[in-house]
């Protein structure tokens, strides 16, 4: 059972982990510092718990104590009990679901625990935007993609931001950051997987006229920049999805959606 | 050419049709009352200014006069000019991208007449969020579909928000709002369409086991509910995208980009 923690002073220093949660960069830093993550919301600490990760403590309001209890029930961490006013004097901001909990953040895998045994896997190149990491991780789970990879400057997925947007998502979808990004297609290849890099290009094979290979990893870049060269080069294929005229281009989420799609197991 | 206007208030009653941008609630009467939308950016304001739309004024710091030259001379609207800071004041943030522009809103299509020569229309139910209709759009253009029909409590897709996720496809893409919902299905079968409902239902269709009838319409409904019995009663098919055990759904936008890629023309 949890330890219940009545507080009154927003200043407790027991409360560090869960300040000023609107400051991205401050936070970034913190939650890597320290080793923890912040999930919100009743149902997404439920998810993380039922992924087997560990909650440090649990921030919540009076009214939250029934709706938590099971979680409660199941953990010996301290849990914070202030009233709503404090909690948004600690946190910066109204907390509309319920909880908040600063959670043990996992050991990440290694890519070739990742690589192992998947046989869709999506990558992801600086995508540094936290609603693009989770919306690409929630669209890459639902459509039967085993695992994603992501480039060194991608953004966290355990930002609270990309596990709203991923609805728990990026909990049970097997990822790992690769470290030397230049020698990823390469790595890639080693473990058996065919490459294929989106891309805008002119000379790129439209998706539609590709069957995947038994091993398939499909490439995405950022909206700006595009996929680097480097990727373009050293990918098995280079493919595009065919849009209509005057059209910039689909949004990244989008894109890996309907490139999921169409290489669906 | 555009008559240059410097201010140094920023309480001027010349810009009320810029403040408080935003505050969301009051912008969407505002702008409703007023018969004008938002255009933020140049890029923006140029693609507005192409699709024949015209300014009511402009707003803009001194930097961006020499960028903005083209509109400034397509334009006899007032340009006002302020220092970057009294337009944080006007506006309530900091606008990155140059100019703001007060467009007076076009006048709405009639459904009759966007579905005259569509071959392939998007129909949103009661997605009430800015992001979603943006993206929708945005999607919907890239992947050659002509048209899309919105339910009346659908969100604006000439708000700010909305403009900017769509990167300006909203200014071409014709759309329309369907002012009696319940009988938009018979609507559309007037018009010659098939419809394809998406939902979640057991006994539907998989998207992929469909061939799209020559003219085709596919019905989203909202992430929450899902679309209304309604429309899932009265729309020709019923059509699901197959998904990995365990995961919520696609989100809206996603599975909208899956539907039109799958429909494509």
């Amino acid at each position: 059972m949890a330890d219940l923690i009545a507080l009154d002073n927003p200043r407790d220093e027991r409360l560090r982990d869960y300040t000023d949660l609107r400051d991205v960069q401050l936070r970034q830093s913190v939650e890597h510092e320290r080793g923890i993550y912040i999930a919100e919301g009743t149902k997404v600490i439920e998810r993380a718990v039922a992924a087997g990760h560990e909650p440090k403590s649990l921030l919540l309001a009076p009214r939250w104590l029934g709706t938590l209890s099971d979680i409660l029930e199941s953990t010996s961490a301290p849990a914070y009990v202030l009233d709503e006013k404090s909690i948004e004097r600690v946190t910066g901001f109204h907390v509309h679901r319920g909880a908040l909990a600063a959670m043990h953040r996992p050991a990440e895998r290694s890519v070739h625990d990742v690589l192992a045994t998947a046989r869709r896997v999506l990558v992801a190149e600086d995508l540094v935007d936290h609603t693009n990491i989770g919306a690409i991780m929630r669209n890459v789970a639902a459509l039967g993609f085993d695992a994603v990879l992501l480039s060194p400057r991608c953004a966290d997925p355990l930002y609270r931001r990309s596990i709203k947007v991923a609805m728990g998502a990026v909990f049970s979808l097997p990822w790992a950051r690769i470290d030397d990004w230049y020698a990823a297609p390469a790595l890639l290849r080693e473990h058996g997987f065919t490459t294929y890099a989106m891309t805008l290009s002119d000379d790129a094979v439209p998706i539609d006229a590709i069957e995947p290979a038994e091993r398939s990893a499909v490439i995405v870049g950022s909206e700006g920049p595009g996929l680097s060269e480097h990727w373009q080069r050293e990918s098995d294929h280079r493919v595009i999805i065919p849009m209509a005229a005057g059209i910039d281009s689909l949004n990244v989420a989008a894109s890996t959606a309907i490139a999921c799609w169409q290489f669906r197991p």
